[in-house]
């Protein structure tokens, strides 16, 4: 193994809600023309976070927000942090209860997921943001 | 750094419940004879996780299993997405909790786990399925 | 990429809360000179985990302690496994909630965290703990 690659990946979001980025981090790996590896994603957001998720039925999607409204409603009186609105505490909340970090295998040049899996940015506040995705390759 | 492994794991679950996978994964580093680096661990699927869990008393993951029971019920009416049962989205959601990549350290040719660390697979479905899991070993 | 480095990073902790490892894991980072790479952070506990949190507000924590001791409360009748005490199985729960293995990348020296992110260790038993993190540096 002797080549690590850098690069950072700019998605500006339209607030709350689910954004499958499968496809730019596919782009970049095959950009990299690594075959076999390691791919890390790290997003630098404390509000905002990545998971894997079925990417077949959007429903899924749906029910994940509705669960999540439901465990850490938007302006809960329990909160004591609200500086940035209601939805500040709770988009804290469901960050910590998912990834910054993943990390996916490379295999013929193709990030690894199984058949139902893609790649999400879920965005936690219900205004859009500018987020940043560090991706550093391996092969 | 120069060596990069990767193998394909395969699990049968016979359902719901947690499946102690330590032993094969020191098996694949053991067989790469790998002293020193990371072992990366990645389920293709989502409706099942990997998590490190207590591996002495086994009551610890039988109150796992009833604390997601509690938070995402099977069948609750508030799912949209029940196409292959009551658990299928609580499936998704207990995967998204948790998670479906672990990087571990290999130190003096062992994954570096702590005394009472097991590394298991979470099958959330009810039902049996077989799970892939991508073994990724730099050393 | 040709370089590893591996160290173990002793935390005692004084009890359940949050404790901001950042600069000793960048103390690490820059005593090795690795410029560029990949830092793995590994906690080898069940009891206590890693979480990137906001890292100004202090309240933001205090909000994430309240979360926790609600949807997982110390000596709910529901646990079977309370050897330890009330806050036993709680600890289990709030650990494969969140993490006990991060990756960060290393850019010009520096973990490349956001803003507003820092690194936690999170004891999730009310006594104190002596907690191993096991660093392994890619460069």
């Amino acid at each position: 193994m002797h080549r690590m690659n850098q690069e950072t990946l700019n998605i500006e979001t339209s607030g709350r809600g689910t954004y499958d980025i499968s496809s730019e981090i596919q782009s970049i790996v095959n950009k990299s023309s690594i075959k076999a590896g390691l791919c890390n994603l790290f997003l630098q957001h404390t509000s905002a976070s990545l998971i894997f998720c079925e990417n077949a039925d959007s429903t899924v999607r749906v029910d994940l927000e509705n669960f999540m409204a439901n465990i850490a409603p938007d302006g809960a009186p329990i909160y004591q942090h609200d500086m940035e609105g209601p939805d500040d505490m709770p988009a804290h909340i469901r960050t910590i209860l998912t990834q910054n970090s993943l990390t996916i295998p490379i295999i013929n040049g193709r990030c690894a997921l199984g058949t139902w899996q893609g790649i999400y940015l879920w965005e936690h506040r219900t205004s859009g943001h500018n987020r940043s995705i560090i991706i550093t390759l391996q092969g």
